[in-house]
């Protein structure tokens, strides 16, 4: 068995047919990014940057928690160094990294966007911020153009029902701007009622739609006024971000109870029960109006968020003190989906853990939902290995188990949940753990050579499947 | 690394080592098969089936949750399209299916009982269903032929305490079948004290054994009964349903009571509480009782049931609407062994969770109960990987956790759990899976060539153990 | 690929690159063991051994469960058969246990301290017996002279603050021992009030200090006097061991009445939730107080105990009747550190769950907390795979999960957390399980020949990140 070189063209792919797959099929497919964190302005705008430390460093917190582990001082990662300092430390913690995603993505990225080929560490740091540096002045480093890179051929935002959208306007309007940007409607700040500022929330949401907010009732009707705007900006996928998943059925006027305790007492926040029956009956009135308009409902959950309370005061939310929740949802999401069934209000409906030990459990559940009264092939999906497992373990953990429990030829692939312009290397990275599965069953002689089969399964799981299950308006490619 | 055939002599087998305990030893046992639900009647009349439609679709419901997740109409499952029709959905779902235990099951099917050597997809349904059809009109695929085929010497059926075992009589008194069938007592209606036709089931029971049971004591009584007359049929094993492991002891007057209050008010189903009460009460009595007899106390449990209402409601139990459960149930299980264990009345138990994340804990959990007093190796078992896990990646971390926890040589290996007459190739993927591991360990130097120690473990696992550790009428294979 | 002889010198080291890296730096690097539960008086003693079976079966309950499980009566294990019986059921015991972690260690230790290259099983053992007892004649094979065959630098020894430490004290005072012998801190008996004998305990460690402990500040007076003599002595870290991470802060007075309670009522032992107080609020001194010290605190958990009541009446603990527990601590660990972390008191912790489930999570959580102002690589550590996970499965999993989630390359290593003096062939299994995993990378292409960066690693896994983290006064190794 000879040695491979590090991350050269056959990455990942440890047999010739993996590599078959990979080239002749997974490789030219485009990109359809469901889901993203991506801010539109940047596309309308098109932005660059001035280094790399604005590319890499700004806001990736996956970045900075390594940084913290590597025992780098705050002021080099948060803080008022230099962008060049804040480079060398981040190249000197990569060089420890090893076998860790951050690994694989940058240098993939360095590779693919800025044609580096050695490897990143603190005595390269120099070298290589000087080659990334000359390399973004040039226009083929724009936000779209990087975009471009990967072929992405559509991406889906993440919006607040209140959002106006304005950029997602701005960029369908522009004859020059090939991609196509829909929004994703994430009302997590219309469910949350436990948040200090959840009364200002309605106000503003209330504000949008001209309406006053004064009872759930009409909480739902502004709700449906954006889904109805959303949907004629393109929207086709709802997100909820979820701690645990609850199922705590009540009665109407029961949430209205909860509801208005709300409004009326801004100093009692509601309990850990009626919170339950207030997200319960949230989450299926959502639910109910997904499955209306055709929309899919992806259900993000078992973050347990902003554990260290004094960094939190320091820096806010999304800085990297977050963590996989203990609390296991499994039951709850097959009532919750039972019940949405019960009532024939069942969307097609993503489901993602981010504890990497419900994958099987997860496969069990979706299966009893598949209604194939719907048509629709795999109707009820697992996302793709999700934040702390968007790693080759985790990915290819997910696959199998989709593979043991379902079908994994409808399985709709690889989402970036990002907010970089780079990291459809992503995309790349999945693609070969993806063919390198494949391939490896094929020389296991665990499936036969049905190339014809193999190829609807490679492009679909890239990018066909994907374009078919949302209804997203590009076709599908050959 | 050379490509390996789809699916041939060498499948699952990646070392030389591998397959010379594969074929030299594993392939040359027979079968026992100590869990199944086979319906003996069919048997004793030794039918014969019109179609391949008939042998694989009817009532499997792991192959309708595959064409329901592959959005196949209802009607092409369950429902009123022809068996040709159903068929050629079903290999459509097939082909899509990569890395699914089905694809290997089906395919080995059709190759040992069929001798068809290609795959099945929608293109070659037709040529595939032609030829099955074609083929079982021979007597050599009557049902006793099809279990023959595997030299299955024994088998446990899983039968109601209330069952008269007729078909076992009649299979025992006919000189032309060698084939022992055994009953397996599953007295899980007779503890369900929430379901509705609870008391029906009682008046049942107690017009089986000719008295009434109208107190926890005659219930005890009547099964005591039904357990002598099931031993005078050969059981040596006894299984138990559990959606958890409950473990809430309490007084018998307690337990009487609330078995009292079941009989006399028919409408007040028993809260959470006092069923698990209840249930603890029941398990414990059965553990006692099969102690005394030499029995084996199987546990499924981690089993959520019926989780889809509406399909339910139009197709009952056992259609593909089941998963797992999200309680935990390891601590459960220590305090009910050790309560057993405390009365000295801890049978052979064999630990089957539907959860594979409980492999490690169960593995630790046996190892507390061994009871060297005993003298029997391996007392209480770990099961082989159950249901949703009954696939590579499930058994081989099963036997993995089996070999890292305990004494894989004394593990008594699999079973088919299955209603099928052909699931049998269950034995044999299983079996490949077995020696690839083992002979993996020998070739990477971590068990030396000991073949005497290697061809006694390997026998043990496929067929000797399980003889003596039910204590079978059977001879071990020399 | 051919296969490797009997665990040679390449034994687990699947590639070139881990060849090298075991060979060129791993094996060569000394051994600092900083969690064990060795005896200190047989290092102060030099204590030599009468027979293998004295040195392998007294007090190893990891045997002896296997030997139960292998259907071995309690004679032979615990009981009064001779040593040469009890070494004839553990050879035939072994022989089975095809890929247990056992089988491994055992014949490590009989190539590496007795220089015996074959097989134990039962056909064996009247060779390896009088081989090994003639070897242990040797004054080679005294407990210093078998710590020195691994290099061990310095170990840490487990203690009760009420230990005189006296062994401690003849050790470092013995010129011929090189070896140095810390004590580490284990208050778990300080902690447990619901131990029948907790006044008692405390009654003896008022002695030791000096001084009647009859609050819960003068049990806190009393730690600290005794954390400043293990200090003293050179202590670096304390350990607790815990069922599952409690959570649940409450003021000094409702702490002080429960503790009042405890010594006032003897026959009232509290409830679960002020024992989770008292525990908590024992817990966050304890860690104020090694924060200040720059002592590590060790947190081990998830584990439930003697479980089988007969047996522990019997022989009492630490017998091989415990399991994995199955209670969820992940959101409580995350919560203790949290406090812990906003008062300023967040000592080095180092997390280790005996559930392996918790893998992922843990790096998660641990990944919250590294708080860049200390400056400390790695300051919150997932401890090496523990216990029941002390094998390939477990070893690998733990460093994947770590290098997936942190910084592999900061990770402090392995320790025996055994009482064997020959259990350091453990540390030889460990650094070939992570020379395989870095060496597979490599060529797998996932890490660069960066062989600069790889020494650093290797060596710093191995031993140096040990003892810079700890802080220990030993040398690095260049």
């Amino acid at each position: 068995m000879g040695t491979k070189s590090f991350m050269d063209q056959d990455f990942l792919l440890s047999t010739e047919t993996a590599k078959k797959l990979y080239h002749d099929w997974a490789e030219r497919m485009p990109v359809l990014d469901y889901h993203c964190h991506i801010n539109p302005e940047e596309i309308a705008l098109d932005r660059k940057f001035d280094n790399i430390t604005q590319v890499w460093l700004k806001g990736d917190h996956y970045k900075w928690r390594q940084m913290r582990a590597n025992g780098v001082a705050e002021e080099y990662i948060t803080g008022r160094a230099s962008d060049r300092e804040k480079f060398q430390k981040w190249a000197e913690t990569l060089s420890m990294a090893v076998g860790n995603p951050l690994y694989y993505w940058s240098h993939l990225e360095l590779k693919r966007y800025f044609g580096y080929d050695g490897y990143l560490n603190g005595d390269t740091a120099e070298e290589v911020w000087n080659l990334c540096n000359e390399k973004l002045k040039e226009d083929s480093m724009s936000v779209r153009n990087l975009i471009r890179r990967y072929r992405v051929t559509l991406l889906c935002t993440t919006d607040d029902p209140s959002d106006d959208l304005k950029w997602h306007q701005a960029i369908a309007a522009d004859p020059y701007c090939e991609l196509k940007v829909l929004p994703a409607f994430r009302p997590d700040r219309a469910m949350n009622l436990e948040k200090l500022n959840y009364r200002a929330y309605l106000s503003w949401l209330g504000e949008t739609v001209g309406m006053e907010i004064d009872s759930f009732e009409r909480l739902k009707e502004a709700l449906r006024k954006r889904m109805d705007y959303f949907q004629s900006m393109g929207c086709r996928a709802a997100d909820h971000g979820l701690e645990y998943v609850p199922f705590a059925p009540a009665s109407d006027r029961e949430i209205e109870r909860i509801f208005q305790k709300r409004l009326s007492e801004p100093e009692a926040l509601p309990g850990r029960e009626d919170l339950d029956r207030f997200r319960t009956a949230f989450l299926l009135f959502c639910g109910g109006e997904y499955s209306r308009r055709g929309w899919a409902m992806q259900l993000h959950y078992g973050c347990k968020r902003n554990n260290n309370r004094r960094m939190y005061e320091k820096l806010g939310a999304d800085t990297g003190f977050d963590c996989i929740g203990g609390r296991n949802s499994v039951d709850a999401l097959a009532d919750f989906m039972n019940c949405l069934e019960c009532r024939d209000e069942l969307p097609k409906t993503i489901v993602y853990s981010l504890n990497p030990n419900d994958d099987t459990a997860i496969g069990t559940v979706i299966g009893c939902f598949q209604d194939s009264g719907s048509g629709i092939p795999g109707k009820i999906q697992q996302g793709s290995a999700w934040w702390f497992n968007d790693n080759k373990t985790g990915m290819t953990a997910q696959m199998t188990s989709l593979a043991n429990q379902g079908i994994l030829g409808n399985f709709i692939g690889m989402l970036t949940d990002s907010r970089s312009f780079v990291s459809y290397t992503r995309h790349e990275y999945f693609r070969r753990i993806l063919c390198d599965l494949l391939g490896g069953w094929v020389e296991n002689g665990e499936y036969p050579e049905d190339w014809k089969t193999l190829e609807r399964i490679v492009k679909g799981i890239c990018y066909n499947n994907a374009v078919e299950y949302f209804g997203f308006p590009v076709p599908k490619e050959g």
